[in-house]
């Protein structure tokens, strides 16, 4: 695996945080170029991402820099499409049972699925945090009695860690359009209940990882109000 | 690959469609069970899929009777993992280059999150059928200039293929809650606009295929005035 990777991604982006753990997480080198989402580059949806979002992947190609983009590199989107992109090329971060790959996609899926709007719900539209409580309990159901979402570390854990980690810093902090206090509150819920010990199990596990310690920028990611441009972010999928 | 397979589904349901199509482009055998989904077995939420949902499958075990599904066979669920599946399982319907298996990705990602909302709200929420024309547009240039979605039959053909042919039955009948006779005229535009010649040789390729006629059922899908239960299963994933 020779050919150049380039990450277009921003800090404060959970799905392309997505992105750059897997690649963390498989050792594959990139390198990593950061949009910024309020004052785009003129250049970055004709040459890069017609859509215009954050992840998008550079493959292949001559080595440029990130804001000449080659011609001759595959441009490729979607964070979950990226994720089984590097799962693909480093023949890692995936089981090799079809069963546990299915298991694997199911989590993301539903994780996803369900996650993405109690988070928005709460923070962007003012519904009350008790909302994620309830899908953090059905996401810790799917979990195995020990280790990451289907035993080793794979895609699943790169793709729902990021969203868990905003939203404990959104509630701890007791940012979000709820009503004030009430982020505080679940946030001590989910640290005292005993209901949710796997989940703050599996929590501690995958934000242990030094993976995820460069990649997450928790300044970057919140700050009161939140602004417009995470809420975008935040909104991808959730709806 | 000698494990039994039992797959859960409903002639109705394009998502369950999905998988049919490809178990038999793959060539895997397996039981077909059909749900009904205005009734179903009380057996199937509790043994099958907890979600209550099709398409599912039963894998491994032993050959049981499917209305008597045996604990010893592994219970999975979501048409895209389901596809990814019976992919992994066959070796078959994904190119093998990494690139090529992220366009097919990209494919299903793109085209079901764009069709998907502008077909159901068409079709119950009485919004202009023209929406599926601006939608049709964007996959169609997606489309390679020959052959399917990236060029070899993959799963990006068997996942979308379902959710054309209703819309192609549905807008052909008129059936839907837009305006009456909005169907029909954006069925003919369809039909006869140069700008959709990509797309009709596409439709018609993926229709012409033996796996489609055996798996698409044109009278159980659609009835005027459509079913809730029609319905509700074209609103999966659509909003």
């Amino acid at each position: 695996m020779t050919e150049q990777i380039t990450l277009y991604t921003a800090k404060i982006c959970p799905w392309a945080q997505r992105v750059e753990l897997a690649l963390q997480e498989a050792k594959v080198e990139y390198t990593r170029y950061e949009i910024d989402l309020e004052n785009k580059p003129t250049w970055y949806a004709s040459k890069v991402n017609p859509a215009s979002k954050v992840p998008a992947l550079a493959y292949g190609g001559p080595k440029v820099s990130p804001d000449t983009p080659s011609e001759e590199s595959v441009k490729l989107a979607e964070s979950g499409v990226l994720l089984e992109f590097v799962a693909d090329i480093s023949g890692l971060l995936l089981p090799k049972d079809a069963v546990s790959r299915a298991k694997a996609r199911f989590f993301i899926e539903t994780a996803t699925a369900k996650f993405s709007p109690a988070f928005y719900g709460a923070v962007a539209r003012g519904e009350s945090p008790e909302g994620i409580l309830t899908v953090i309990e059905t996401i810790q159901a799917l979990l195995p009695a020990e280790g990451y979402a289907v035993g080793e570390y794979t895609i699943a854990d790169a793709a729902i860690t990021p969203l868990f980690a905003r939203a404990n810093v959104a509630l701890k902090n007791d940012i979000g359009a709820y009503d004030a206090g009430e982020g505080v509150r679940v946030y001590n819920i989910l640290q005292s209940d005993p209901k949710f010990a796997r989940f703050r199990k599996y929590y501690d596990d995958v934000t242990a990882r030094d993976t995820f310690k460069e990649t997450f920028h928790e300044v970057s990611s919140f700050r009161r109000p939140m602004s417009s441009v995470v809420l975008t972010c935040l909104r991808r999928r959730s709806i």
